[in-house]
């Protein structure tokens, strides 16, 4: 939950402002959630303008959001603060095992970081190349040829990931903080047809996107958006 | 080093044989570095043939190396299998604290994770579709076109990387699986022009190559290869 006051919390940068399109979509939702599952209250710090200040590329070395501070620590990239929070539960001695967003058990924590990875760097590339080519792109002459080779991409891929997901809720044994990214990466491809093709990741998807945790979280990015552009 | 013998081993994946141009960049390579940096002993098990055996899928979802197997952990993903060897230096006692690939320092050690997570959320895919690019669908009609966007694209990212490190040698105090991943993420942009528009960067990147863990785990997937695909 966003709180205001406490100068404590952690610090989530997010922007005041996106098209349209966008909303729900920008990364510090993935940090919101992670966050709300722990039911850990932040303060979100807005970057308003389509200009970054200069010195927040020292806080974020690509000028985007999110970045996050905690006490002494500075993070950028989602997958990264996303780690750090779903570690942090580690220290909580009273958190139930299965709201914890890491097994405790060395193997089930292993598997749950490799997903994570897998979120961020064996399928967000690729739904990343095809929304380029659909958002920004759309009426230039390679687009539609291009969009055809990285459809195939990404649809070999959801295949695998589908093939492995099978009839389970999640990708391991119980929600984690893999799944948290993997939700979060599947929901950004715009394509609504092609993740259709595979009614278990949508239905995953669907799982995700019903957790309170999400919703709350989801709540609070579209609440922050001012109406227009400053 | 590669050890052929011992069955107690960490085991690492890697491919029999690839197309030269692959050589030398196959993703095993940075689990091999990073076995290297620690001089910790491992096993390769060579997967040959252009076809997967079906149950490699379990162990790798999307067939691809590396994956990787230590103990109960069954790991892929080279950012978490990456993370994972530098982790469980922080169980080594005696190994100096300029050796290790994670700081102990939680603010440091969380800075190194942040740049991890860059090299392969925020550089790679932006790479990963220039090379798809260039090596795939060199011909097409619409590779041209979507080259100068994507050229665009990683050059700008190139520039902020290159604003971040500045002089430094490292892009934190020092050496970091982080910069361990950066390096090897950067090493594979295709375009050797591209990365010589930014002399801090390619200097950057021969620092990495030099160091002699690299040297070795670069020999050893070369090694690896056999001359001709079965």
């Amino acid at each position: 939950m966003p709180d205001d006051l406490g100068a404590d919390l952690p610090e989530v940068t997010a922007f005041a402002w996106v098209p349209p399109f966008a909303r729900g979509q920008v990364r510090d939702l993935r940090v919101r959630w992670a966050l709300e599952e722990l039911e850990r209250p932040y303060r979100v710090r807005l970057l308003s303008g389509p200009e970054r200040p200069k010195d927040y590329f020292t806080e974020q070395p690509w000028g985007q959001v999110p970045a996050y501070r905690e006490g002494d620590l500075r993070l950028f990239e989602c997958g990264a603060i996303a780690l750090h929070i779903a570690e942090s539960d580690q220290i909580g001695e009273d958190l139930a095992e299965d709201r914890r967003l890491l097994p405790r058990e060395p193997a089930a924590r292993g598997r749950a970081i490799c997903w994570l990875f897998a979120a961020l760097n064996s399928v967000d590339p690729q739904i990343g190349a095809l929304n380029l080519v659909d958002l920004f792109e759309p009426d230039s002459a390679w687009a539609k040829a291009a969009r055809l080779a990285l459809v195939a991409r990404l649809d070999a891929r959801l295949g695998r990931l589908a093939d492995w997901l099978g009839q389970r809720d999640w990708l391991e044994d119980r929600f984690s903080v893999g799944d948290l990214l993997m939700v979060a990466t599947l929901r950004s491809i715009d394509d609504a047809e092609l993740l259709g093709r595979y009614p278990t990741l949508a239905a995953y998807v669907a799982r995700g996107e019903a957790r309170p945790a999400f919703q709350r979280a989801l709540a609070a990015q579209l609440a922050d958006f001012v109406p227009n552009p400053t």
